[in-house]
């Protein structure tokens, strides 16, 4: 079905309110859930709403908590979101980060929740005018380069350079593809590209069934493997998080969240008026840059996930029913 | 042929200051050399000796200049190179962000030359018990996804986290294969491996021959472009140097060298001698962990070429008749 984002936006306030969030909050981790749908990546969107008021429940998340932070220096800061809602530590961070007014600050975030997407925090620092940079770790569900068991997370990174009108915004995980997609597929029994996955033996596959039983590949081979390898450490070690299969939290009603996220905010200096249009420029240049035989367009990241978001704005978001069905059966 | 590491250092460290260059800096230059064959990464070894000449000769590279620094904060610097030689700036920053001993310090270095291999920089500060994060930008040598014409850098990244003994070392370019590469299967007939360039019309091709007058491919498809772009105007705002095909002077010896280079030194508190065995027993679980049918080992970034590097150590490095007497010849 189709339902106006406002008043999916609504309704997972209010679910989220009922179950004991304070509207503020409830409010901003129901943005972030109808951002996942409104840029088309449903599995960041309304269908976790039932595992969040789970984990709510079991007080795997205290939806009031706010987090804290202690300065290493006035560029480093460990945070501990205290078990809040992901969107809520996640923008109280970026907000902090960008108060200091520091040319670089970074935030190693412990005890968070899942964040959601990570192009409108790293949109924020952008709209302010400086760099954002977000890495964060997810349970292992990636195979390492040769192996067939989940040792890796989907580790994504988000980054967001200003330009002189809409910002360069970068929002992808280090797997081919999620979890979800894959259980998706299987469910609906449509088959993987290939490349996507491999099966219990580690042989890749484009049966969605074999690979439910497998493990998601890395994108891009090797490189792509050592690439979330590289983050998976980079966020635990800055950040005194778990790795590999000690990674829980974000997807479970279980286990309260073991992950690390990392928070950069650059405003360099280089980064003047001046220099954002250069970057626009640029930009533009590999836009319109010559098309290869079977191409009708050449997109910057960020301008697909900002067209569906503007048609989805405009025209509606397009959810599943039974997640919409679910979503109101949370309220009643 | 096969040569001695030290003999092939000893050869570049002679060639380099007979023209002009002073004894450390020229020894510093000759190591980064070698360490690209040593690792197996000949497009970053010996056979870069002859533009590197020119380069002096032209005085595009000045052998005797130091990195000086702006510090906008304690936390980062901005660094002219002095178009001094890559590996004398990348170490004097690696060593200048160390004894910052902030918890993080961020050089974003303009007017340098080729870096070379990136793990030896990143190692350094591995060495240090610190997290190491480099980025830097090349010449447009890859499409962007849709397109056919180089409008992308390789922009490699290198990322060392310390372990209880050696630290992981991730030193990856954003192209599937060097430009190098591409003209060596071309001289010699081989043919390219799918997925690596496409040629002039932007079709993929495995015809070097034809991929000459086409373009690299990203690494990993559209992800793998999109992290390219992402790394190409990080470097390019930090440092506030060029972007796609006004990068120039790394590769050529006509043109100053107008790419950036950004360097993160991470002393994070969490990294302590407990935390770091706790890396090292992740990254032991990764490699001992179930390998996908056909395969014999799994690896872990910094492994391969850690191994090549000790046997050629051992047993000496193997550097192609021309390029040896190319060397050779540059000292007559």
């Amino acid at each position: 079905m189709i339902v106006a984002a406002e008043e999916a936006r609504a309704l997972v306030q209010r679910v989220l309110i009922a179950a004991g969030a304070p509207a503020h909050a409830a409010g901003m981790q129901a943005e972030l859930l109808v951002e996942g749908d409104l840029r088309g990546h449903h599995s960041h969107g309304l269908q976790r709403l039932p595992v969040l008021l789970e984990r709510m429940r079991r007080g795997l998340i205290d939806p009031a908590a706010h987090p804290s932070y202690r300065w290493a220096s006035p560029a480093f800061a460990l945070v501990d979101g205290h078990h809040g809602f992901g969107p809520v530590i996640g923008y109280d961070v970026v907000d902090t980060l960008l108060a200091r007014e520091q040319p670089v600050a970074v935030a190693a975030i412990r005890n968070g929740n899942h964040l959601g997407m990570l192009a409108p925090y790293v949109e924020r620092t952008a709209s302010a005018g400086a760099v954002g940079v977000i890495l964060t770790t997810s349970e292992a569900l990636v195979h390492p380069w040769g192996g067939r068991r989940p040792m890796v997370g989907t580790n994504p990174i988000g980054i967001a350079v200003p330009t002189q009108d809409e910002p360069f915004v970068l929002d992808m995980s280090t797997g081919a593809i999620s979890r979800g997609k894959v259980l998706h597929h299987a469910l609906v029994g449509e088959p993987l590209q290939p490349g996507w996955a491999v099966d219990a033996a580690g042989e890749p596959t484009t049966d969605a069934a074999k690979a439910v039983d497998g493990a998601v590949s890395p994108f891009g081979g090797p490189k792509g493997y050592a690439l979330g390898l590289a983050f998976e450490l980079l966020v635990a070690s800055l950040t005194g998080t778990e790795t590999g299969e000690r990674v829980l939290g974000t997807l479970d009603t279980e286990h309260p969240s073991t992950k690390g996220d990392l928070f950069m905010v650059l405003r360099p200096a280089a980064l003047d008026a001046g220099f954002r249009a250069r970057m626009g420029i640029y930009l533009d240049e590999v836009r319109a840059s010559p098309l290869a035989r079977g191409n009708r367009r050449i997109d910057v990241p960020g301008d697909r996930a900002r067209r569906e978001r503007t048609e989805r704005l405009a025209s509606g978001v397009p959810i599943d029913d039974e997640v919409w069905k679910a979503a109101q059966d949370l309220l009643s």
